[in-house]
């Protein structure tokens, strides 16, 4: 099966930036075989494809990669705003989830991936738990993601043993499922959740299997100190000495980072999930972004969960990411609009270890997504990535492809039921006991 | 003509914060006259009314007020993105603003007004030239403004002059007209653009004509160092000794101001618009809002224009200014949900000095919008004050009431064509010579 697309303005987001004005993508089963400019293309011929699709100007670029996030927590959207992290986390979060069930995930997973599908998101990152009922969302949607049972180690050995077993029979049963969607990591949830032996436990499994780590660390700076108080160094040196950084690793937030950290994190080519929406609304500062640009560290974009965003759109992580630096650093200059667009694009593949989406290249798989342009707030239609940034929001994209495969069409998701979703995700929330 | 909506959630935005789950709201003529919920109403006829619509669930909130704008800049949206102020103003947007004329100025504005009608804006602040046209634009598509030829003194004195009278004459002539839709203001563009003496001739033509004022003040920390190296103060302290703020004044930005300022503005009762995207994208720094609100300033949203914002979604501005202040202060209880909702209705209209929109109570003109929160990004659908400002965009916007006239119906103008808009916005930006 071989199909053209054509007449779409194509943003590569590769490494040359390059964009196209007439552009073409050949798609050839699951992957990009040509792309390019009609006007300076030779040769083509319809003969040789199975199907063409006029994109009819319409904007196509690379499905967003959302690389920190718990999707069931969707379920408890708006459920606690405006409160101190801890008493929100402590007194709100927890109690409310630990009456969460594989139905309730199942329930709020799929109201989260309805929303990133239809926003443009082609591939996410989850960090919870039950975690098979999240990969049979994620089979069945038709979305990539890249999943692992987050765990806590507040809690007796047995218990810390047999939630590290699960963690690891869960990642070795999917990785590489779906055709190949699902990828897994191993995650500690966090060095304030999981005491230093049980870290090291985590990651020698994740050494063993090959597998990557995902944590949260440096969120807040009460969060740092705490771990000064407790092991006698901040969290990046505290999670090298446990020898995290010895494996591909992907810390999220990464709020309160001073210079020395991250002269560590550039050494270990740590990647960083920079969650804008959710650093801002929980009052946990603002990260070091530009700083770690600079040194060339890998940044992409995470929206975290909508119970700390409230929302799972991308576009508004890329654009929040391209405004706040600028303006707490009153420099104009910081992340312009085409790093904030990498950031959510190649960067993100590049943070949870992928290496075949993230840009619109030929060899790539075809995870992408098309905008329609012909609307007041994307006018004049001149600068499509500046639009794409500073103007669009996930409900401008109309269709959404990966591996080739259309899953959104006009806005529609293809595999998911959205009404029923909508009506399930009430139901769960209305069965738990509020606090 | 006595129309009775029905079955709708009704944010009322008045000082109680009530709002009612079972809503019904009564609109005679252009008013509000009964508004409440169904489940304790008593004494209801459907006899009584010609009309009863079913709000089928919708989400209804007063309608925003954008207090700061320049509408027809959106010709410029994306032309000059990421770049310092001072080379952004000078190099990029008076070069491309000194070839505007009145068709390029309608063709702006009608693009801009087009954004913001289906993004739930009813009234809009703009201070720009070529005002008649402006106000033309308005008249025909419904919706509401203060409108101000904003004047730059840097120029001769005759044309000093000429400007005053042309601002006083277009304040006059529109003040009231559009059925009471346009009233309007007298604006010195800033500080750092009209000397002393004219920005005095300007408020005597105020005062006057018993006008209100509008003016840009400390939106970057450099020219609050000009105006100090100039005449020897801050700009607040300038203003005042100028007799502006003995005159209703709103002042746009406001982002480098300090406690003895802030004393000044309350003391004076100066209403503040803040422009978060705007102030963070040209790297102009982060208002201290927080502050105001907890001196009971005033403070209302702007988008600014579209070359600086790079939209006029006033959901986003008030999604911005719940979230920077937690971030930039790292409290997650500065500026709740509420606030941002009342910074974007209630004190918007306050701000701008109407007293007939920006709550829905009886008694009011009946400006509003409704919202369908069918939608995944907007559930579990128990926290609509919360949804509205975390997560919903202007794209969830179906319908647009001004003065109880339908202006917006499902998504689309009734009373302006898009389709065309877009034409003749792209059109005048090509006959432009880039620079």
């Amino acid at each position: 099966m071989k199909t053209r697309f054509e007449n779409g303005v194509i943003i590569t987001g590769n490494k040359q930036n390059a964009w196209f004005k007439q552009g073409y993508m050949v798609i050839e089963d699951n992957k990009i075989v040509e792309i390019g400019d009609a006007e300076i293309e030779v040769g083509s011929s319809n003969a040789q494809y199975d199907q063409i699709i006029d994109l009819k100007g319409r904007w196509v670029m690379p499905g967003w990669v959302n690389t920190h996030g718990h999707a069931a927590m969707s379920l408890l959207r708006g459920y606690a705003d405006d409160l101190p992290l801890k008493e929100w986390l402590e007194q709100k979060m927890w109690p409310m989830e630990g009456q969460f069930n594989a139905d309730t995930v199942r329930a709020g997973t799929a109201l989260a991936v309805v929303e990133m599908l239809k926003t443009g998101t082609t591939c996410f990152l989850d960090m919870y738990d039950h975690m098979s009922t999240v990969a049979k969302v994620v089979e069945e949607s038709g979305i990539r993601a890249v999943l692992a049972r987050g765990v806590i180690g507040l809690c007796p050995e047995e218990e810390q043993i047999r939630k590290l077993q699960e963690a690891t029979q869960f990642a070795l049963e999917w990785d590489h499922q779906a055709n190949g969607r699902i990828t897994t990591m191993m995650s500690p949830h966090a060095p304030y959740t999981c005491p230093p032996h049980y870290i090291q436990n985590i990651i020698e499994q994740a050494a063993k299997h090959q597998l990557p780590v995902h944590i949260h660390m440096s969120e807040t700076a009460r969060e740092v100190q705490q771990n000064v108080d407790d092991y006698g160094k901040r969290p990046v040196a505290h999670l090298r000495d446990l020898g995290v950084f010895e494996l591909p690793t992907l810390v999220a937030h990464a709020v309160h980072v001073n210079e020395e950290e991250m002269d560590i994190l550039q050494q270990y080519d740590v990647k960083v999930a920079h969650n804008p929406t959710s650093n801002l609304k929980l009052g946990s500062g603002i990260a070091p972004v530009p700083s770690y640009l600079k040194r060339g560290i890998t940044v992409s974009l995470g929206t975290d969960s909508a119970a700390s965003n409230n929302k799972l759109d991308m576009f508004q992580e890329a654009r929040l990411a391209a405004l706040i630096h600028k303006g707490a650093g009153e420099d104009p200059l910081a992340v312009p609009a085409e790093e904030a667009l990498r950031m959510g694009t190649k960067w993100g593949a590049e943070s949870v270890f992928l290496s075949q989406v993230g840009a619109l290249e030929v060899g790539m798989e075809a995870d992408f997504i098309t905008i329609n342009p012909n609307q007041a707030h994307l006018q004049p239609a001149h600068q499509p990535i500046s639009h794409i940034i500073y103007s669009a929001t996930g409900q401008d994209v109309e269709d959404v492809y990966v591996q080739g495969k259309q899953i959104v069409k006009n806005k529609e998701c293809l595999f998911l039921d959205e009404e029923r979703i909508i009506y399930e995700a009430n139901q769960a929330f209305q069965k738990l006991n509020q606090v």
